[in-house]
């Protein structure tokens, strides 16, 4: 299938999670990914979930699959002359290149950013670190995980339940977002590549990234003050904004304004709450909101979850069931718009993994490659594209410089 | 200064928070934002908090403000035939057009997409929605709200303390994450359009957005058939990483690997666990979870939250406290990455609100532009884009079509 981005190629020394979210969005969208991989492969190739190969007794890393889809893998060691040769190679002929290594590391293995451009100026280098690389040096070295982007970045001390310990955001947003970020970075360098020639570097933070995404927070406390705290379900100005618990499980009704509370109020059967003087708008609501939700909590623990949607969808409500992995996944709208698929993963079969979001009408972003097994590209990439004589690379091989 | 985007103008029917997100990354980065607001207004103009104006007794959203810098506001009704003549024109000279109404809603003011592109056949045409425009007929025309998405997609399932009640990400990641891929959707569809002059309609689900969040909750259910859970701020597989509580505040611990946790053990004093039978390995300590955080719990209570940064640090060991958002605003990172910035707001003077994280070197991200008020550019817009003249825009303006 034709991407969108098909005829830009991606050199990607990523590894985990955030570089790799950043080059699985762009090889979702068509773009050539060659990723490169140290003789022990990426770290999260040892992540689980591990899935068993259907014969001999390897398995292989869930994890490592589902962010790796589309991609190509070739095995260097990038501390040997021959190795670096490589990497000076592919940077020649890439139009990206994309690191999430600490700071300093790409520099030590003799690719600084002035050397990346000296071998090929056009190019766009998009490193993603924990605190960006321009900034106070005590901070650019500091090692920085998902977990520290989410604690330093404040999304942590909103996100909890109301007066309760912190808690951190399920995935790691953290890693997710830069790599989202970085994918708009890049795009963006590339479209000011192609009306002047010049490449640049694209500086993305993951702390950064996650301060992005305070949203109101920070105006919240630049006008007013007040330090933001967790809520549990609810917002911070709309009431009722939440979870309720049903007879069986939960359901969410964010009632957004007074005309929906008005048709909430009589699909619940509590007429009598429209126009109580302590609830009749959105304000009061929420300045009695205790009262409030005890409330319409022991209205909601009459029905079940099931007996709730089907009354909501009747009244046209807004509202959702709290969706576990299981029932996601088996939804009819995952379903339609495969946001749940399958790849053919070598030495196992069907593997279920996470579509694309990238629904573009003449070039859908697509997940039809498999997630690559360590060196599977090596001597495609380097015979076809680099010019390597099947000779050199056995030599290579030999050597233990590539797998 | 010169934005990467620049020269690329985008129509933003949008309002309150996802469109406005793609459209505040692609102002960031340089591209002409053309808000068409209705007469009273994007909704978000009416949701705190609320900065007084200087003189006179206004007052204008801080909300609006923080999303809507670097952008051009128009004032048209788009229910009257002269105002739908009006978006004809913007549409006719634009490269994008952005919008998040509930799906059929712009096909019912007379712009399906179809109306759309024989306008102007090469405009990228990008809709952000709860469920996504092409699903089954009963979702797409489900309202939808952050809090569904994030409920409906699962987020919300695996986000919250270990066996408690459901938590909301503290921010609407549902509409950030989707203005996002709306963004990448957008460049990758203009990167298309440059080779093939072909526009696309950009199809963007909430609830996709955050099923593509889900990381490896999916391929852990789909391989292990186990349904995730919510952890607190604990990572599935790795351990100790999560928070504890010091003797004043919080400090969060990633431990994730076993040389980490040797340096980690001498660090606090216990390097009797380093080779204890149930600790010594990650696999051990994740299964002994439970009983080696009491014991670290214990240890990490009798230090502030400085001290353990100090030692921490001298130990070169990852770590965050648990920033509330006035740390993040004074901390000296966010103030060298300037991700808190100042705009001079009219009527108001400066506001402090975020920053941009697309670190470009040649063409870096700005935020120099005010947001507009409401109509601010509708005059400059229609009489210097689209050739109306002063005589037509006064007419207009009597007619309240436009403001």
């Amino acid at each position: 299938m034709y991407g969108a981005l098909e005829g830009i190629r991606v050199t990607d020394l990523g590894h985990v999670l955030a570089a790799p979210t950043c080059t699985m969005i762009l090889a979702d969208l068509g773009a050539e990914v060659i990723k490169v991989e140290p003789p022990k492969g990426d770290d999260s190739r040892f992540f689980g979930p591990f899935i068993k190969e259907k014969e001999g007794q390897g398995e292989q890393s869930g994890y490592y699959i589902s962010i790796n889809r589309n991609k190509k893998s070739i095995c260097v060691d990038l501390k040997e002359p021959e190795g670096k040769e490589i990497l000076r190679k592919l940077i020649r002929v890439s139009d990206v290149l994309v690191e999430n290594y600490r700071p300093g590391t790409l520099k030590k293995l003799g690719f600084p950013y002035e050397e990346i451009r000296k071998i090929n100026p056009g190019i766009i280098y998009c490193s993603i670190s924990g605190f960006g690389h321009n900034t106070l040096p005590e901070f650019a070295r500091k090692p920085a995980y998902d977990m520290v982007a989410q604690a330093y970045s404040g999304l942590m001390s909103i996100t909890g339940p109301e007066g309760g310990d912190p808690v951190r955001v399920g995935t790691s947003v953290g890693d997710l977002v830069a790599g989202h970020q970085a994918a708009i970075g890049i795009l963006s360098a590339l479209w000011h590549r192609q009306k002047t020639g010049v490449g640049q570097h694209v500086d993305i933070s993951m702390v950064d990234g996650l301060i992005y995404m305070l949203e109101n927070a920070i105006v919240r406390y630049t006008t007013t003050g007040e330090i933001p705290t967790p809520l549990g379900t609810a917002h911070p100005t709309i009431t009722p904004f939440q979870s309720f618990k049903t007879k069986d499980h939960w359901i969410i009704t964010p009632i957004g304004n007074d005309k929906l509370w008005h048709s909430y109020c009589e699909a619940i059967g509590r007429t009598d709450l429209i126009n109580h003087p302590k609830f009749k708008t959105n304000h009061l609501r929420t300045v009695n909101r205790a009262e409030l939700i005890t409330i319409l909590q022991e209205v909601m623990k009459t029905k079940s979850t099931k007996e709730w949607i089907e009354i909501f969808e009747k009244n046209h409500l807004p509202y959702s069931p709290l969706n576990t992995v299981d029932k996601v996944i088996n939804d009819p709208n995952t379903k339609y718009r495969k946001m749940v698929t399958e790849i053919e993963q070598p030495n196992i079969g069907k593997v279920k993994i996470i579509g694309t979001p990238f629904k573009l009408s003449e070039t859908p972003g697509t997940v039809s490659g498999h997630a690559p097994l360590l060196g599977e590209n090596t001597n495609e990439v380097l015979n076809t594209l680099l010019n390597y004589s099947q000779e050199q690379i056995t030599n290579l091989k030999k050597k233990n410089i590539i797998k």
